[in-house]
């Protein structure tokens, strides 16, 4: 079978993460760990797309962690090299072939394309690329 | 503030779905809603990143929607002509700016570069983005 890569495709960011976190080395590795809330400010043009979302809701939103190195195909877990080496695809690492952040967050206030979010370990200028409703139940779809 | 989409990056796709399903139009909305087992046929230049990833094993699939229509910003939810139009940010349409699919399914057996996996949506040809564990409590990870 050919290489998978020989058909790329276009990531455009629909938005950016405002956040007090400015660097990587700073931020906690997962939301629930202390990370603070922040502002996921939507581009104008895609701001119809928000309708339907309401504070209260909890999202999982889809981010490009821009800072990864993507030749990366193993790591210490958590970076602590006192674990040995696994895949990184065994491990939520931000450097990986295809970085793209994956957070699970609560809307706390909406006012027209700019969100405030609970709990976003995404540094300041991290590109949005999609939001998503968490699934409830097959009923409630 | 400048449009977010004037630096896009590419995705690289890691792997292919091997599924019997062939048509969106036959593929269930989600994984549990009846879609069949389908194999990951991941590319060998990342069959290392999958050390660490057993039989047994629930992962975050992440796919591109190669189908999908990137213009779309409101639907009627579930393809429901009854239910009223939502911002496509709200559902969980495979028609969006980005159309990355997201899929929780359990890993069945893994051979080499080749993971069986559990109900999955995706249809055949389906390029695989990314893999992730899923998440277990703070003190476990």
């Amino acid at each position: 079978m050919a290489d998978s890569s020989e058909i790329d495709f276009t990531v455009r960011p629909i938005g950016r993460v405002q956040s007090p976190l400015t660097s990587t080395a700073d931020a906690p590795r997962q939301g629930d760990e202390g990370a603070p809330d922040a502002y996921l400010i939507l581009d104008p043009e895609v701001h119809v797309g928000l309708d339907g979302i309401a504070a209260g809701d909890e999202i999982v939103l889809l981010t490009w962690l821009h800072k990864a190195d993507r030749s990366v195909l193993r790591v210490h877990p958590r970076g602590d090299l006192s674990r040995p080496e696994a895949g990184v695809f065994s491990t939520r690492a931000s450097s990986r072939p295809n970085p793209i952040g994956l957070h699970r967050v609560r809307v706390l206030d909406i006012d027209g394309h700019r969100l405030h979010v609970s709990s976003l370990e995404a540094i300041d200028g991290t590109p949005i690329v999609d939001v998503k409703p968490v699934l409830g139940a097959i009923d409630e779809r």
